[in-house]
C-alpha cells in the first residue's frame, strides 16, 4: 500500500519527444502501484510562470498525493532541486526552486515542510547532467509515493528561502483597477487577475482600456449570454473575472494576450453611454 | 468492485491548458478503482459533428462502460446535461444534449433510457458556471463507475427528445451518387459517407467530381496499392470508402476537406477511358 | 496475474484522432489488468528513422514487458508484422518489420527470437485492412501480456532476416569528424551521434563546419553553461554530443536540422583562435 496513490505530472516537455513517456516509465519501475494524472505537457517551453499559474488553477481539484512539476530554464545551473510538504504531508510537491511550484503551494495553504532533492541514493545515475525530470524529480516523487521520508530526500531547507512565485496582483488607481492576463484559455477567453468582487461597484457596464484603445465590457453570468458583437465580462471557472466574446476568440478579436495590461474603470458618461454597446468587427473565420 | 471499470474520455479541451488533467482528477478521487481511457482531446472546438463522428468511429472498439463526451458551445445556455443508457446498462454515455452523442449511440444499438444531470449532490460546487466536465460530466461519469443509479442523477427523459446527430446520408441523382467527406484522418486520407457496396457497380474505376473538377478514381484493397500519380478509392478501416493519393495527403493534393462533397458516377466513356489513369501533381514536399 | 504488466506504446498517430485511444481500449479488454504507458505519438508521420530513434532514446528507461511500436508507411503491403522477443523473453518488441524496432532492439542487447504475427486467432477481424495497431499490433501485444507464447502468434523468423534500423555512424575524414544531426528537441538542441569520446582530442574548443559555414563549438558540461553567442557543444541526458545555445533554438538559430551533417574538426590555428569565440546573431523573438 503506498503512502502516496497518485502523482499529478506537469511539465514544458511537449508530447513530440519522449520525455513524457520516459518519466512515467521510470515511476512505474519505482512505484508500480501509483497511477499518474497529466496535467498538462504543454505549458510553453521555459515559461515558469504560465506553468505555476497552470498548475495553481488545476492544483484545488488534485487528488491528494504528490505533485510533480517540471519547467525548467535553469536545469544545470546551481538553482535547486526541491521538495515541498503542504498540509503538513497531505501532499508533496517536487520540482525545481524557480517560482514554478509557488502558486500552488499558496493556493493549498503554503509549505509546511521543504527538502533539497541532493540525495544519490533516490536518483538516477545520469550519462548527462541535463534530464532531472527523468533522474532526480520522477525518482524523488515515486520513492515519496513509496513512503520514503521528506527528510531523506535530502537536507531541509527554509521555508521562508524558496524562490517566490510572480503572480501579478491589481492595483487602484484614480478610481481605475489595473489588471492583467493571467491566461488565455483554448477559446480565447482572457482570464484576468480580477475577483469579481473587486468590479461590483462599476455597475453592469466597465469601460476597459487596453493597448491604446477603449471598449465597454458588459458583465454577463455565462459565456452563452454574450452577444454577438459585445465584449463580454463572465466570471469563468475558476471564479476570476474574463474577458469573451461570442463564439470566437477574444484574444484575437481583440488583439490582447496572456500579460497585457487591462484597466477597468467605471464608464465615463454613465448617463448617456449606459445602453451602448461597442461593437467589434467580427472577422471571417480563415 | 466498481459497477463499470472504465471511462472512455472525448473532449474538444485540448492538451495546452489543464482541463483535461483536472478532470481525471476530480474522476481519481471519486473513483478511485476506474481506468479512464482518453479518446481524443483534440477534437476541433465546438465541432460537435466531428466529435460525434469521432466518437462513432471508436465506438464499436470501446470498453463497455461509461463514455465522458464535452464537446459544448452551448455551455451555461439551456442545453441540457445528460447521462444516456445503452443496451440496457451495457454501457452509459455522459455528455451535453447537442447531438453529440447521438451518433455513437446509434452506432451501439440505441439508447434504453436517458436521464438529465441535475441532481446537486453528484456535482461539484462551481465557483464560476461553466467547467462542466469537471463539475457535473466528470463527476456524473464516476458516479455511474460507482454504481450510483442512473434515475438518481436527475430526472428521467423522453430518448425520442433527445437531440438527434447530424450524420450527412448519400443520395443517388441521375445515376450518381452525391457523398460527402466525413473525415480527414492525420494522413489527409478522405473518409466519405460511402459504403463500398453503394459504389460496387461502377467498376473499378469511378468517376469523380470534386470542385468544379472531374478526376478518375481506382478502387483497390490496400493504401500500398495506390500508384503515384493515382487517386485511390480503398476501404478504409472502419469500412467505409476513403479517398487517397500515393504518400501523401489526398486533402492537400485534391483541395478537399471534411464536409466537402464529393460525387461518385460510373465513368463517361468506359470502352475509351478504362485504361486512363488521371494524373495528379505531386507537389514538392516543404 | 499478467506476465508482462506494461505496454509501452509509440506511434505516429498522432492525438487529433481516435487512434490512440482506440488501441487504448481494444487492449483494456484484452488484457484489463496491463498498465499502457504512452511513449509518444507524434513521430513525424512515416517516418519510420524518427520513430526508431525516439524508441531507441528511451528503451533503456521504458518497464520491461511489451513495447508496442507502429510507424507503418507500409501498411497493407508485404511488410510483416512482427514480434521480437529480447533477452531471452525479458521483453517483447511489437510492431511492423520496416527497421523501426530494430535499434531500440540493438540498445538492449539483440533479439533472441522473432515470429510473424499471422494467427488470426489473435488478431480482430477488420471491417478494412488498414488500422494494424488496433486490430494486428495492439492484440498481440495484450496477448503476450496474458501469457500467449510467442510461438502462437505466428511462425518462427529468423532473426538475422529482420529489416535492419538505419543509424548513421561517424567517420573520420582528414583527422575531421563527419557526423549527423540524429534529433532535435524540443528546445531546438541538435543530438549528433557523436559519443563525447571521439572528440575529447579535439579539446575544449571544435571547428563546427555545417551547410557551408565554418564556427566555433565550445564544450560545456550544461546548457546553462552556454554564454550568450556562443555555440555550445554539450553531452546531453542520453549520453551524446548535442549542439546548444544560450536560451534559444540552436536549430533555428544555425539552420540546421535533424538528418544534416556537422563536421567536428581541431580548431585550424589552435595558438590564435582558442580564445576566440564565434559570436552568433540572436534573432530577436517575434
Amino acid at each position: 500500500m503506498p503512502r502516496y496513490d497518485t502523482i499529478s505530472f506537469l511539465t514544458d516537455y511537449g508530447h513530440a519527444d519522449e520525455f513524457v513517456g520516459v518519466v512515467h516509465s521510470v515511476i512505474r519501475q519505482l512505484a508500480p502501484e501509483v497511477a499518474v494524472i497529466d496535467i498538462s505537457h504543454q505549458v510553453p517551453a521555459h515559461d515558469i510562470r504560465a506553468g505555476g499559474l497552470t498548475l495553481a488553477r488545476a492544483a484545488q481539484y488534485l487528488a491528494p498525493g504528490v505533485v510533480l512539476a517540471v519547467v525548467d530554464p535553469g536545469v544545470g545551473t546551481h538553482r535547486r532541486a526541491i521538495a515541498v510538504e503542504v498540509g503538513g504531508g497531505a501532499s508533496v510537491l517536487v520540482g525545481p526552486d524557480n517560482g514554478l511550484l509557488a502558486p500552488a503551494v499558496a493556493m493549498v495553504g503554503g509549505a509546511t515542510r521543504a527538502v533539497e532533492l541532493t540525495n544519490l541514493d533516490y536518483q538516477l545515475p545520469a550519462p548527462g547532467p541535463t534530464f532531472a525530470g527523468r533522474d532526480i524529480f520522477g525518482p524523488a516523487a515515486a520513492h515519496l509515493c513509496n513512503g520514503v521520508d521528506l527528510l531523506d530526500l535530502g537536507p531541509e531547507l527554509d521555508i521562508n528561502g524558496l524562490m517566490p512565485g510572480m503572480i501579478p496582483i491589481t492595483r487602484v488607481e484614480d478610481g481605475a483597477l489595473a489588471a492583467e492576463v493571467l491566461w488565455t484559455d483554448s477559446f480565447g477567453n482572457l482570464q484576468l487577475n480580477v475577483d469579481p468582487a473587486e468590479i461590483d461597484e462599476f455597475g453592469p457596464r466597465v469601460e476597459l482600456r487596453f493597448g491604446g484603445r477603449t471598449r465597454t465590457g458588459v458583465r454577463h453570468d455565462t459565456y452563452g449570454d454574450v452577444a454577438t458583437g459585445e465584449i463580454g465580462l463572465v466570471v469563468d471557472s475558476y471564479g476570476l473575472v474574463s474577458i469573451a466574446v461570442d463564439r470566437t476568440s477574444a484574444a484575437d478579436e481583440l488583439g490582447i494576450a496572456t500579460g497585457d495590461e487591462v484597466i477597468l474603470a467605471p464608464l465615463g458618461d454613465d448617463g448617456i453611454r449606459a445602453g451602448v454597446i461597442t461593437p467589434v468587427t467580427l472577422k471571417e473565420k480563415p
